[in-house]
């Protein structure tokens, strides 16, 4: 049995909290035994009042920590454990590894995924990247991550700062495009609808294809009537500069394929 | 029965001809009677020879013909039609209605998707734009339209060229970042295949938010620690730029929210 203890009540808290508590139904190898939120309130729709605290004195023993905070607060917080030597991770794409308390075992446990509150995820289908200073740390932390999720991978703090990164270019920046799609459309009466089977078929592709094998449009077929005729249309300056450096992003891209 | 004919053997062309041939079957109310191809090899695997010509004065008398061929020909193979007074329509995004040569009457019928040659479609999800000089054509062009779509707009010249805007964010430039995603992960030997759930998820947020909504990361929290860290870890000075203009118009943006 592998007792757990959660330290906040944001969004990846709430989610780990919800899931950890199915599992606890399903397996009997994990128990979540006590959460920690700075106001209780926060967290008495999802677990018993008995199980959460607000004073760190408080915290019970547990076999691993969570830390799911604030990026900026995961410091000051490891520091407030009253206890040594224990196993502690957070769950922050972006944080090293070594960011936590030395007074503790430090690890990290990221589920990479856009957590939306309220929004129900199915862990098993998200990646679960994990870390540990020492290889018995790494097994409790691989037996739970696989408990939850299918995808468990081993990355390290320098990989984990390139896979945010990423994840900023992948789900952050393509989201912002949506919204600049969604724009054009509304100023012009269409509605984004029109446009969702697109979007949809783009993810798709990457089924089969690689990103490069699956670009397609003016850019990469260098279409320069085209790209010109849409630069014309673009009155929003911002709008033009995002179109002008993607563009040729691609063909730059597509020149050293 | 609406007698078709398709000019051009490209990637829409095929999709068509497949789409209008598996229709016949079904529904007794379409018949694709003669397709146009520059090089009658490269339809050979998908219609009988007979109903291939590679001659303008040979081309059948039909109630609409389809021309679809890359945006720079539509005009010159409009001009080549050896009749007059009947439907004619392009099937580009990008392209005006009267584009088309005036000796026939004019239509667009723009199926709005990304085409990959040998990677089925469902037509039944793909919206279709269409337009018409008159009412009547118009009609017919919705009849046929609904026979292979559940997603049938009157898009007019403007409000096309709109889309097709639009659709090369959605889909074009997301594609090229989900290109630099994965360029970041192979640099640090990280597994693309760990950023698939959370490209999926972005989508599947669009269900029920808008995509100003769904918006997270760094730059919409104005986390400025994460985005120098970031802009910090870019060493590649395109993939920099690109971070720093999405990540100001995101900031920009959610001002105005």
């Amino acid at each position: 049995m592998i007792k757990i203890c959660i330290i906040g009540s944001g969004n990846v808290a709430q989610h780990l909290i919800t899931t950890f508590q199915n599992l606890e139904k399903s397996v009997n190898e994990i128990e979540l035994i006590q959460v920690f939120a700075r106001k209780k309130e926060n967290l008495v729709h999802l677990l018993p009042l008995e199980k959460i605290t607000d004073d760190f004195n408080t915290l019970v023993e547990a076999d691993l920590y969570f830390i799911s905070v604030s990026d900026d607060a995961i410091a000051t917080v490891s520091e407030k454990l009253p206890f040594k030597n224990r196993l502690v991770v957070h769950t922050s794409g972006s944080m090293p590894f070594n960011i936590l308390c030395n007074h503790n075992r430090k690890g990290v446990f990221y589920p990479l995924q856009t957590f939306t509150k309220g929004k129900a995820v199915n862990f098993k289908e998200i990646p679960i990247c994990i870390e540990s200073e020492n290889s018995t740390d790494y097994k409790v932390l691989e037996r739970v991550a696989k408990m939850i999720s299918n995808a468990v991978f081993a990355i390290n703090s320098e990989q984990r700062k390139a896979l945010h990164v990423a994840a900023v270019f992948v789900n952050n920046f393509t989201n912002h495009l949506y919204a600049i799609g969604k724009t054009i459309c509304e100023e012009n009466q269409i509605p984004f609808e029109i446009l969702k089977p697109l979007i949809k078929e783009t993810i798709s592709k990457l089924e089969n294809l690689t990103p490069n094998q699956a670009q397609t449009g003016p850019a990469i077929r260098n279409d320069q009537k085209t790209i010109e005729a849409h630069e014309a249309f673009l009155e929003n300056e911002n709008q033009l500069n995002i179109y002008k450096i993607l563009t040729q992003s691609i063909q730059d891209n597509g020149k050293k394929l």
